[in-house]
């Protein structure tokens, strides 16, 4: 294989193309990029780290890859009632990667990055002799004062979910093979909620717009260790009701024939959905945007899940497959 | 070994009390940090990652790694003329690398930052199997419309360096055993400034202060290569003055046996001192804060040395073997 071009080289020709569109920018040619917020508002920030076969599969395609690094990122500004503002995006690329993987990358991210019009404002292109890795920092605006925070749940609140639960975990089985006998319709539906994260962008601007006290995170690492993070970080308790967790049509189809699929769907990661508590009235003036699966406590720390028989039963952080 | 704390323990056992100190990081207890420039001043953010191995060596102490991986980033802030308003750090630790590693590393970090008075407001702990790796994105606050940039540079600007250049390739030689007739004092002196780069906030204030056009930007790659970086976004040429290159006293000991290592000096990387182009009266107001090592040509992309004996020559972007 033809020697690869210099880390210059890449970013000139994959990167910059794609950063130019934005003068905050200055085409990726200076030690840094320049912004403002908007006036009024503070700058959201947050970074995710993804390594190929820890957090994402390296036989995907690129072009999957590439949405996922975005989207785990954009996820983690909507959990804070931000508008995404731009991103910085260091890539540790594989020596032995083939620089056609690295050009479909780079297209896929910036066509996610001018879909969720969030412009690329500088980076890093490092070669690594091990797994290739990304770091992502996005920065997002939000009014002073009224980022969305995990310290604001209330015993009394009640707790509510984005979109549907557990499909992430459950496209990663069928990947993996352990799900065979899906029908493909739905094994693609859940692959699909695998690669492609949603981040609930709108979502979590309903709860801005809606005005409320609103505590939210986005579950990246599932229901059942993520809800402990708000209730460490607001000193409550919960209890899920498990009928009211809302899940997909495919979800529902692997239920059918594989109820131990539960523990996925409740303690698997990847589901990128917003949690969120709120007052009654608040939570339901997002109307349809979520749906309730339960209530916060006083009990600190205590996450208990309720079981379609009526029985209640702490919720061990990695799921079900501790008390059932 | 025992198995190492999961990416929530290192987090809150290392990084949260580093974090704890600045309200903007809501103690990294939440998906992402909040801050706001001082009124009147812009964002400016950059990245730089660093693997193992590629950027530093595994083999060195965690607390000087630490010290790197910040003053890198910081470096590019003060190529900016920004000051530092905080950092987000992700970390991509080698799965066999010993806890005790990653405290120390933590420690010296969490040092670091309260020496330069920037807060650690976020970041992301992840394992790799591969290299140890970091990503540092570090945020400055510089007053709107006045960031230094590469483009400002003009035929007939002077051209200075903060400091002295070639200390850090020339450490690193003396780390690589290269250099085994050189006297302690001296070998100290330049394992140190490979070591630990001295980034420039408060010659980049200098800049500032003056309010003159400046162009700058940091030495990483080495005084051939990056003086290109600004022609090439400045549409101009450079003569370089070999003579009037700053020197250290280990360095000229270095010379003074190995008058080849002039390549190095040239080409070598790693130094961090800020490469500083204007109008000569600009330069003077910067008094002894640099040193005025050649001038700005409309002969665009063209970096021209000029050597003690005379002669003109084209400088290679990886020093000076490729046309003594």
């Amino acid at each position: 294989m033809a020697a690869r071009s210099g880390e210059f080289d890449l970013i000139a020709r994959y990167f910059a193309p794609i950063a130019g569109r934005d003068p905050a920018a200055l085409s990726l040619k200076d030690d840094a990029a320049v912004f403002s917020p908007p006036s009024g508002c503070e700058v959201v920030v947050t970074t995710d780290a993804l390594v190929a076969d820890v957090h994402f599969r390296s036989i995907d395609e690129p072009e999957l890859i590439a949405q996922k690094v975005l989207r785990v990122n954009l996820s983690d500004l909507a959990a804070m009632g931000a508008k995404a503002g731009g991103v910085v995006l260091t890539t540790g690329y594989n020596r032995d990667l083939p620089e056609e993987w690295i050009a479909r990358f780079a297209k896929s991210f910036g066509e996610d990055c001018a879909h969720f019009d969030v412009p690329l404002l500088g980076g890093d292109t490092v070669g690594t002799p091990g797994p290739t890795f990304f770091s992502l920092t996005a920065f997002g605006y939000v009014p002073a004062g009224r980022a969305l925070r995990r310290d604001a749940a209330r015993p009394g609140d009640v707790l509510a979910v984005t979109g549907t639960l557990g499909d992430a975990a459950l496209g990663l089985s069928v990947l993996m093979g352990k799900l065979p006998d899906l029908d493909e319709k739905s094994a693609q539906f859940l692959r699909d909620r695998y690669w492609v994260p949603q981040p609930r962008m709108a979502e979590s601007q309903s709860c801005m717009a809606a005005g409320g006290r609103f505590a939210a995170m986005d579950l990246s690492d599932g229901l059942a260790g993520d809800s402990r993070k708000i209730c460490s970080a607001s000193n409550v308790g919960m209890i899920i009701h498990q009928d009211a967790i809302p899940l997909s049509d495919a979800a529902k189809a692997v239920l059918e024939e594989h109820p131990d699929c539960w523990a996925q769907i409740l303690g698997g990661g990847d589901d990128y959905e917003l949690l969120i508590t709120g007052s009654s009235r608040d939570i339901s003036s997002l109307g349809d945007t979520v749906a309730v699966i339960g209530s916060v406590t006083d009990q600190a720390g205590q996450v208990i899940l309720q079981t379609p028989n009526g029985k209640m039963a702490e919720l061990a952080p990695d799921g079900f497959d501790h008390f059932k």
